[in-house]
């Protein structure tokens, strides 16, 4: 079933109301849990909707805490998120990274304490529709292979960049591991194997079947040793420009939070506007010549067919799961 | 062979000088490219001194050009490297990074018209030295398959990423296909396959075949269609903040030459050491216990054998090709 855009707003917003967001925040958010899955991340958007829900009534989510600066440097900042809803924290932070790079070029926010930010892209569209550069990367419980173990001790913490350009941004959007559960759960489903290894079976031999790397939880790191290593060095300046956890420290909480993330946003204004989506053009360009694999294949930049399902889905409305719109209904 | 590493960087120096480079920029170069091979970066040291020599004979690199600031907004800036030596441009502009991020807590600069920096690693190391966390990028002339194409239009784009820590720097160097040529290059004459696919053969499918993908150089990205995308963004960023050339404009001229690299250096003197330096231990210390694949095996952290490399190479010497060096006494 499709559902328009604006109705699953709608009614995102009353179940936020319920639950003891003020209105404010409450839009916000439910605008954004619609975006992720107006733009195809249905994992992130509306799927992801009642487990948060589920999080806030636990009290791992405080629905009108504020995040707060503890600490700065000049251009360097750290805020606590006072496990307020990870959207929120998040959108805020990249805002002051923006508001610091405005003034000074670039500008970093590390924020500690915070929960699950959803769909990592959304920081990255944040920054690129308002001119600026963002790149931004958190962490997140342990749930990937460290490359040479049997052991899922390293964190998938996603990695955005984004890119503004005239014609439509260029927002990369990746999670360290090779396949998201999220896409291993949909092949399961199908009753397919994945392209590549994807995990480890019970023996910590690679698998490309999915239902068995859901079973193990051992997904592996893109490009084996180099995801991995990756993944070290995230972990690692979002734990420590933060204050904040690390993922071995957020692997022995009964949940996934008090999460760190980096905000970094970079001024474009001053750059040759002509020069500058010229060369990106260019870039696309090339991409876009290139000798595709298979006949009919096509070779995309990172960030292009998302605005194809945008378009798509707000013509057409949303594709949504009936057994999650209802659960979401009687919320 | 071995050969003691103060003896291969005086005969460095020798052959800069002869070439026309200015004492201390030569001495610079000498100890840099003798330090990536004692650090086991054999491929970005003495052995690639050949072609850097030649590189100047031909006027690709010009020895004593200086870099230069042209255009700078607050903490950002723009550098033409003027095609002067790769490490020296690369070098100035990581110190230059760090100056302005010593006053304003993060600091980039971007460097257009630049010559390979050969190992990226050795900035990496110079920010951690001087206590700073030091994050930096190159495009390259295209060698990497687009991925859903069949044509390497894309480049490897090395990226570096590095965390001081008192016990020893936390340093990522990483290109984005998922083997070298180098490393390629070295299994072929050992007559190995590849563990993992790493290029295309001459009819477009995966190969593990080493000798088949030196020849059709068409390398993979790591991580299939995600190194494939992080390169298309760190072109795009180096690109247009340095208003320099992209990957595919490179590809155009006789050389790899005139390439675009982009510095960004965060301070870290304002951030509790003793916090800061626990999270890092604590981080290593989960990742060095993990349950290994096989029996033997270890899991690292980034940077840590270079260290091991290092401290052989000085006790014992480098391990040198006796072709190599001998190219080199007679260049």
């Amino acid at each position: 079933m499709r559902i328009p855009h604006l109705k699953i707003q709608e009614i995102l917003l009353q179940k936020l109301l319920l639950l003891g967001f003020r209105e404010a925040k409450a839009e916000m958010l439910s605008k954004t849990f619609m975006e992720s899955s107006l733009d195809g991340v249905y994992s992130h958007g509306l799927n992801r909707f009642p487990r948060f829900h589920k999080n806030v009534k636990q009290g791992y989510v405080h629905p009108n805490a504020e995040p707060e600066k503890i600490s700065s440097s000049a251009n360097l900042e750290q805020w606590d998120g006072n496990l307020g809803p990870g959207i929120y924290n998040a959108t805020r932070c990249m805002s002051r990274a923006m508001e610091i790079a405005g003034d000074a070029g670039i500008g970093c926010v590390a924020l500690s304490n915070t929960n699950h930010w959803m769909r990592g892209g959304t920081y990255g569209w944040q920054a690129a529709e308002n001119g600026f550069i963002g790149i931004c990367w958190t962490n997140t419980a342990p749930n990937m292979v460290a490359w040479g173990s049997k052991s899922a001790l390293l964190g998938n913490n996603p990695l955005v960049i984004a890119i503004p350009r005239e014609e439509g941004h260029v927002v990369l959007d990746m999670a360290m591991s090779q396949y998201s559960y999220g896409r291993m759960h949909t092949l399961e489903i199908n009753n397919k194997m994945l392209e590549f290894p994807g995990g480890l079976d019970h023996s910590g031999h690679l698998t490309r079947d999915p239902a068995i790397i859901m079973e193990t939880e051992k997904a592996i790191p893109m490009g084996f040793w180099k995801g991995s290593a990756l993944s070290i060095v995230l972990d690692m300046l979002a734990a420590i420009l933060s204050s904040g956890k690390a993922t071995h420290s957020i692997g022995m909480e009964s949940e996934e939070y008090r999460l760190s993330q980096v905000f970094i946003a970079i001024h474009t204004q001053w750059l040759d506007p002509k020069l500058r989506d010229a060369t990106i053009n260019d870039i696309i360009r090339n991409i876009h010549t290139a000798e595709p694999a298979k006949e009919g294949d096509r070779t995309y930049y990172p960030g292009e067919r998302i605005l194809l399902t945008r378009k798509e889905n707000l013509k057409s409305g949303i594709p949504v799961n009936k057994d999650i719109w209802n659960t979401i209904l009687n919320l």
